[in-house]
């Protein structure tokens, strides 16, 4: 399990190493990685980590789509919160071949903390092909 | 299978007492369970189920999103459902520890009906770790 | 691995005969197929596949939603495709059994080019239950 302690309202947390590190003691060579969040205000989503503009683009194009002022029923007032998390989803998953995950050169994985700060956890699970 | 009358065009039905019957059933200790809905206007999500008004301001604020009246090519008046199904997902997966999902204090499983009222199915594949 | 060569910027691509056929070589009777897109700005969904005009529905629908000209800090002009990416996920699954995909009558797999034309590459991870 990873645990993340976020600092503000909304933002993309970079796990990648982490994960690796996790993936990397397991010692399976092929298999998936399959990482979920217990949350309901935060998801997870794979994307770009090496220009840091990107997430922080993904995160207000989401503030747009689904304003924090909705009408919303909801009466804690973090039903956005709900909603992108919804949007993005709650886990993602990443291939491992030759003990590695197989992810893309350009890709990385978030946390996204939408309705922070709060410590948030990410439960691994690794297994074989 | 969990089999789900719905009974209106658009409403999330919470399906976790029945996933977690059949979780319990299986037998697996550590595992995942994977849910898998075989239909195209219909999705499937993990959130909140404790206060009932967050699910409807998701699904409401996924009708503001993708109006149901759009300029749409596709002729049975149903492209909204299409959209939003593939913007909830087809699948979810949640872990299982000591014989039990280990979903998060606030988080319920919901069928996503989109173009009801239809009979829905969802498969159900509960593996080891 | 599946490689696709998109033709347009913007475009959902009908996989499923190809990951059918990897399936059925694989020769796992009950499991699951895992399909994982190792790119940023290009995701993975299962929808219809009967009447091509829902994906492109789908596909413009997404462009309303996330205009290709934001406001986006990112400097590369496709903050839109990483975004939509998001939306869309990273990966599908999809039941096997008796050694098919147990896909819905109307469901197939699509690659959702959304910064093409490019090179693209499905990994395919077929388990046994």
């Amino acid at each position: 399990m990873i645990t993340v302690n976020t600092k503000v309202r909304s933002e993309a947390v970079d796990i990648t190493s982490e994960v690796e590190q996790i993936v990397r003691k397991a010692g399976v060579t092929e298999g998936i990685c399959c990482l979920f969040v217990p949350h309901t205000t935060a998801g997870i989503f794979i994307n770009e980590h090496d220009d840091p503009s990107v997430v922080k683009d993904v995160m207000e194009a989401l503030d747009r789509m689904v304003p924090r002022q909705g009408p919303y029923k909801h009466a804690e007032g973090n039903s956005d919160a709900h909603i992108k998390s919804i949007m993005v989803g709650s886990s993602v998953h990443v291939p491992i071949q030759g003990g590695w995950m197989n992810l893309g050169r350009w890709q990385g994985i978030f946390l996204a903390e939408f309705d922070g700060p709060r410590t948030r956890n990410v439960q691994i699970i690794v297994r074989k092909a």
